[in-house]
């Protein structure tokens, strides 16, 4: 059974974020996992003007790697680039960065192809405060309702995994439309005595984002998993059926959080950017992927996991990428 | 007769270049002119980022004034909103500062509506010289040959109005596909003893252009016409015929060159950008154009001296815009 036959019965596999230096190699890994779509990130802290460079790169990317990748701006192009056998790459941001400080700008990187941009990546910008900060600050009540207010009206998807609580529920109430946490964890199944613990989510949040139609990815990142890298795949399963459990099985979905390629020097450029001249973290490296998920070559893996836990066939469809089709399909295009 | 039903039943009338401070007032103008397309300037010393902002107030003033005006990016779209009764709007560069020192934003832009770009404006840049230069240099063999190939492969129309005769004709040279001279006219018509004499081109350089089926916009800018602002709208129409005459009616159009609602000290933006703390000419004001065309609002008129002036109906056609609407057929969409 070839690679395309295989894809075309099983169901759509959505990776809603991974950070990878973008190269040949992990569209290989793709392809071998029947991935059939990849949030990708081109921007964290960079301005207008470097991002301008990065879709530049992706654009050549995908020129040169036709036969593995192409670009999606809507649910069908995402469904017909995973029924050819390729991934669906769907542009993203990690902080709202590229907008600087120019509400027009929203609009120019929808007319390039962004369709999700997280509004603070880990700390406090214009428009949200992130998951690093110690107070609880929400999103701003003037730049930051408008450029809620922007992404709604053209089709982008609002993203939350690294804000505060209170930026996250403020997001979810202001927005009109659903909004997405892609990669994080559920605080009450994954507990606080983890790394990042604050980068997960709490109970109340993620049933608000559920009740307006959103979805979350939960994530393989060890440092917000419980055991970390020593978290095993029936732990895993185990936090998706709480979560489907808690919040339902339509606003369930996976986003890896996977990265590779990069040098270890990338770290302090995630961590402190331009904003510090070091890390306020100690960088001791990458962590290990857990032994079940060492790539997304993994993914058939997971899936046959979930099938085993003894979630049906449409709810496994539902959680390796239906619902981020579903609410990708609501979310991409401009608002009538 | 209503504006719209006089505009089907009449040739569509193209202005290769304008110049304004782009508002309502102008597109006003354009409706009472009966102007069915504008290749309007988004920048001439702009960077990058400069542009996202000019293209954002575009974008805006597309949306709050789509009763009149609508961006057309292909020729299709041209006949189609011109058909409406409203103005098309052609995005275009009159230097290609925008595009820095990356290839890649040439894409970029194009992405975002932009379908010509003038190679440089007066001086000399990274990929060709211009007028205002005493030297002759010509396009460079780095840059500005790549420039050329990346424009001709994603189909954004070259113009070199402002370019050295000789950079004009590398580019016609160069490139694999028609190339334009958006506003400019025939020195051996207009005679050398004009303010701006260098602005005009040869008899052999636009002979050239038009075997290579681009296309020359005659223009009414008083700095370039014979008699400057006391040109007749007789020595204009026997320019028209002279051209026609020399290069074939093909390869005729009109560019008026036309600008308004700026303010004087706008000028010293255009002649020093940042490269330069004064204007090497000195500041005198606007000049006053000609009794005959004081605005595009004077069009129909022109078109009818046209007629007078004994060409046929479908040289007529021509040259109010027909030769535009066919290069522009044959520019503005990727190579296959």
């Amino acid at each position: 059974m070839d690679h395309q036959s295989a894809r075309l019965r099983a169901p759509i596999i959505v990776d809603a974020l991974q950070f990878n230096k973008p190269e040949r190699a992990r569209f290989l890994e793709w392809q071998k996992g029947r991935v059939g779509c990849v949030h990708v990130t081109l921007a964290i802290w960079e301005s207008a003007r470097e991002t301008l460079s990065a879709i530049g790169e992706w654009n050549r990317l995908l020129e040169n790697n036709a036969d593995l990748i192409a670009l999606a701006t809507t649910a069908d192009e995402i469904e017909a680039i995973a029924a050819s056998g390729r991934t669906a790459i769907v542009y993203g941001f990690q902080d709202t960065s590229p907008f600087e400080d120019d509400i027009e700008l929203i609009e120019i990187f929808h007319k390039l192809g962004v369709r999700i941009a997280q509004l603070t990546y880990n700390v406090q910008n214009r428009i949200a405060s992130g998951c690093w900060e110690p107070d609880e600050n929400g999103v701003s009540q003037f730049f930051g309702r408008n450029v809620i207010a922007e992404m709604n009206r053209l089709g982008m998807l609002i993203d939350v995994s690294h804000c505060t609580e209170r930026s996250s529920r403020d997001a979810i109430e202001y927005s009109s439309r659903p909004i997405a946490i892609t990669h994080a964890n559920p605080s009450a199944f994954v507990g606080t005595d983890i790394e990042l613990n604050r980068r997960n989510k709490s109970t109340e949040l993620i049933k608000r984002l559920a009740e307006r139609n959103g979805v979350l990815g939960l994530s393989m990142y060890p440092k917000i998993m419980r055991d970390g890298s020593n978290c095993t795949l029936e732990t895993f399963t185990e936090m998706v059926a709480w979560t489907v459990e808690t919040i339902g099985v339509d606003a369930v979905g996976i986003g890896t959080d996977f990265y590779d390629g990069w040098p270890v020097s990338e770290i302090k450029w995630w961590r402190a950017g331009r904003w510090a001249r070091e890390s306020a973290v100690p960088i001791k490296g990458f962590s290990s992927w857990p032994d079940w998920f060492k790539s997304p070559v993994d993914f058939p893996a997971l899936i046959e996991a979930l099938e085993k836990r003894g979630f049906s066939s449409e709810e496994v469809a539902k959680i390796a990428g239906g619902n981020w089709v579903r609410l990708f399909r609501e979310s991409f295009s401009p608002l009538q």
